[in-house]
């Protein structure tokens, strides 16, 4: 089926003169989880991994992944005609100078200018300038292949009320038209679908595990509009936008409205998210500055914050009665990942306010958990058994917050010497950051081996970054703070700064034995201020146990120890009021001083 | 005498039309130290410091240096109708944004396009387009006001023998042939210093503190130029590189020979090297490339590093000496900073192979430790009584290495506990990442934090990267790697390689009180190899007693003490051989087990 795509692709590539095409996984608001109508990379090749670039000639097709994806490209692709490119860095641009040494001088690449940013083409058109390739538009190419391509995302939207949001609309985009002012600009236009969310106090269900609403937006100095179907919207969520001086007008309508504005106009926008065919067919003149919204919404307000611990209460418990269940039932039979993944998810559904998990459940037996992206679909999940090693990666979407939470649980046997040093040292990484006092002005990339060199020093490692922002009933991975060895990376470069939400989560990966990860989420927090600085540092919220099966004791030193009885005292604390006596019992086990 | 060079320089600004002229501290070759006939920005405005940009309009005179400059700036530029202006970091271009800002549209500035790299040029132009700024070269502008300008240097070029520098210069320009090889290029234009240095294994002491040669290079696949004066050279030395096909000539034809390559031919250089005079004048297509001696260079091959590891013995016996001396003397009278660096000096004089200073020695009584590049004049110079805290920040030139070494002394009554603490943290922040692990590709930045966390702790910090590359028998501070808080350097972006010589510096400074550093040159070594890569690490080559008066003990973990005295037990061990039996006597107490 995936081949008979392709050939027709080829065809059309012939037609129109194509000598490559290049399918992103991405959608025009440059998201990470995409609505099914922008699922075109899928439908091209059979790959559904979150991230990966597809390039189609007219003799080879090929797909470029980074190494948390291989397996599932192998199980997934094995049938079709792709070839695996292994990326080196995830989300890098390795395709692009491959593609160009490949290409013979003035050929033509075909993209779809909706699904790359302008920073994106900028670069392609650097690599491509060489050998003259031209680079060619092709909005609509796939609808003459793809018959019964879903339409785009038409369902309600929410208004998300004060209550969880904690700043009204107006307020928000005051802020927006401040900068605009300061810049001397006319407007700021947005296209990230979760600066939009944030702005206007939406949420809808176009994208998978995320809550957000197609659109674009142009706020200018008096007026906004909002780009997104009216017909989606309450008759009342459309006048009190009104009184907010909010037009909402088509999306489908976008481009061509912003078309219209003067020549003589300037506009500010963000040029990792701005989408090359809007930049194209605006007239008026860009100012391209790292987005308001970015900083604005990764501090989060009382509210925000409030909401957040609440949904850690939450999650608590829902883990606690999942891990119960799962150390009763494992002894009676054995379960397949994609089942404890179901009854994880099914505990969770019991709790307020939930409205879906924020990620596909991650979890891995023994090398399954080396699979850093690993979702068990339900006729590939391995059986667990009472014995060895379980990784647990998991999260909800509540509608006062965002949860992302891993646990590495040891189920029976006697674990070897090695895997309980990998294990504590990654614990022993973990505390070392959370508990780093650091000033003001201290980037991801300064500190994120605080998390790391406890590993180093048993020659161990892990190839992911160690943190990410995360949002507020928004993206699970939300920009622009985080911790990464990456300096390319915006997690890299940018200050974390009071009231973020930041998850730790470093692990330890042996291909084809085991899989370590504990991440928790933090509150980034003043600590001290000297005439040397303001001083920050962290503190956790996610509320649940931490396995100590596999904790070598003697790696601990006194103070982690102290952390480690600290924090399973909180969690006993928070948790116990909403469990019943047998549940207690069982929390109390695990939260015994070490 | 400033102000009337100052009122020379705005009559051939009118007569020229110019509407400013930017005056940078660098020479053709962007050197960190240059001849005095590049002390131009010293010319105009008095100022010595050796980072700092000049800047002259019609009605104002501004110069833009960082920090460490600013005492010294008040003290030399307070009689001349000078501004300062604070760089918020140092190096960084700040004043092109306020130039741009200032001048009205259509205005023109003078350059000496020899004094700016290409990277430079571009960033001016870039920040001036949107005025319509014109740039405009004024080569001989500065020769017109200053009549007794010294001549560029002419000493005579010493061949640096195998002996000390490991490696033949045909092996090394056959590395540089290889590249220009595989990049398909046809040649490598070198134009800094210490690169040349390198490459033709030559020294000369046209530059202060470093034993340069002024000089261009160009290596081709079959021939290479030096471009210097073919006089500074020996017949013996002329010949040798003849049988090479290394032609030297003149310096002063540099460009007008660069003018002759084809147009067809393409020559890889370093983008922030590369000066704009000779960018311009060269047809040929330019290759931007992160310099290959660079990397070449930095790592040491067995004859410089055993080079290196003399030196630390011989800066070890002067030091030793140095400190004996001091001790004896200061409770017989007070004695001025700047004698105390004299001293130190002669110490390293009666040391074999020695050249001269490295730097400008720092010593900083109580608060004048706190500037971080002070130098004490004869004149200005405190006075150090038998009492509280002293900085010696010193290096020297030695035929066989380069050396650099801080420690800081407790001269006597009693500390503060906030003393004790910082100089502690200091001490264990050295510690720290002299003994870290880390896995080979880790940068700078990612590092650079483990030397400042135990001082974080208590809400203490310090204003400075925490370490530099050093050469051998070349620059003392040398690209590319380092620690680093700054993303934009080389040293934060470079990964440590094996066999390079870095230092580790953390440092700590009350203004008006005290100023800690502790310095030592540590080598990179290859420590461990697992399934999850190469670990590197360092080992510590310099050869001087800690002073342990500051310590507060309760502060340091065991293997902290064990650290400590089994550094003391090497520098007892390496140096004592080497002294008399009192300085033995002395030094011993020095190394005595903490």
């Amino acid at each position: 089926m995936i081949n008979k795509r392709l050939e027709k692709l080829r065809q059309i590539m012939t037609k129109y003169n194509f000598d490559a095409i290049i399918i992103p996984s991405t959608d025009p608001h440059q998201s990470e989880y995409v609505a099914k109508h922008w699922k075109v990379r899928e439908y091209f090749s059979g790959f559904t991994g979150s991230a990966g670039v597809l390039v189609v000639m007219k003799d080879e097709t090929a797909l470029w992944t980074d190494s948390r994806y291989f397996l599932q490209f192998e199980d997934e692709c094995k049938d079709y005609d792709v070839n695996l490119h292994k990326q080196s860095i995830p989300h890098a641009p390795e395709h692009v100078q491959w593609l160009c040494d490949t290409l013979a001088e003035n050929a033509v690449i075909g993209l779809d200018f909706l699904q790359f940013s302008k920073a994106q083409m900028d670069y392609i058109k650097e690599v491509s300038a060489s050998k003259n390739i031209q680079l060619k538009n092709t909005p609509n190419l796939v609808n003459e292949i793809w018959a019964d391509r879903p339409a785009l995302p038409a369902f309600p939207v929410d208004i998300h009320p004060l209550e969880y949001s904690g700043e009204t609309t107006a307020s928000k985009i005051k802020k927006v038209q401040n900068k605009i002012s300061t810049a001397k600009a006319d407007y700021y236009l947005f296209s990230s679908l979760d600066e939009i969310a944030w702005l206007f106090n939406i949420r809808s269900k176009d994208v998978d595990f995320t809550p957000l609403v197609t659109a674009y937006a142009l706020v200018g100095l008096e007026n906004t509009v909002l780009f997104c179907d009216s017909n989606r919207f309450s008759a009342t969520a459309i006048e009190t936008f009104s009184k907010l001086n909010i037009e909402i007008i088509d999306y489908e309508l976008a481009i061509a409205e912003l078309q219209k504005l003067d020549i003589d106009k300037k506009i500010i926008t963000d040029i990792s998210s701005l989408n090359y065919a809007v930049y194209n067919a605006v007239q008026s003149k860009f100012l391209f500055q790292n987005s308001i919204a970015k900083e604005l919404k990764s501090i989060k307000n009382e509210t925000e914050i409030s909401g957040a611990k609440n949904c850690m209460l939450k999650d608590g418990v829902a883990l606690t009665k999942f891990f119960i269940w799962l150390e009763n039932e494992l002894p009676t039979r054995e379960i397949s990942e994609y089942e404890i993944g179901k009854k994880l998810e099914s505990f969770r559904k019991q709790q307020d306010l939930y409205v879906g998990e924020s990620f596909a459940a991650i979890v891995g037996y023994k090398g399954n958990g080396a699979i850093i992206h690993y979702t068990a679909s339900e006729e590939r999940a391995a059986l667990v058994k009472n014995e060895n090693i379980l990784l647990v990666d998991s999260g909800a979407q509540y509608k006062d917050g965002t949860t992302d939470i891993t646990r590495t649980v040891w189920l029976g046997g006697t674990p070897t010497a090695e895997l309980k040093t990998a294990y504590t040292s990654v614990l022993k990484g973990y505390i070392a950051l959370e508990q780093l006092q650091f000033p003001k002005g201290t980037v991801g990339m300064q500190i994120d081996a605080f998390a790391r060199f406890h590993l180093w020093q048993h020659g161990l490692n892990y190839p992911h970054g160690t943190g990410h922002g995360i949002g507020s009933f928004g993206m699970v991975h939300e920009s622009p703070q985080g911790f990464t060895t990456n300096p390319a990376t915006s997690s890299g470069r940018t200050s974390h700064l009071p009231n973020q939400l930041t998850t730790i989560e470093p692990g330890c990966y042996k291909k084809g034995v085991y899989g370590i990860r504990i991440e928790n989420i933090v509150l980034s927090i003043a600590k001290q201020e000297t005439e040397f600085g303001n001083f920050l540092g962290f503190t956790p919220i996610t509320l649940c146990a931490i396995d100590r099966q596999l904790i070598d004791k003697s790696l601990l030193t006194d103070s982690e120890i102290a952390w480690f009885n600290s924090y399973h005292k909180m969690v006993y604390d928070k948790l116990s009021p909403m469990l019943n006596s047998d549940e207690k019992k069982w929390l109390q086990r695990m939260c015994e001083e070490l």
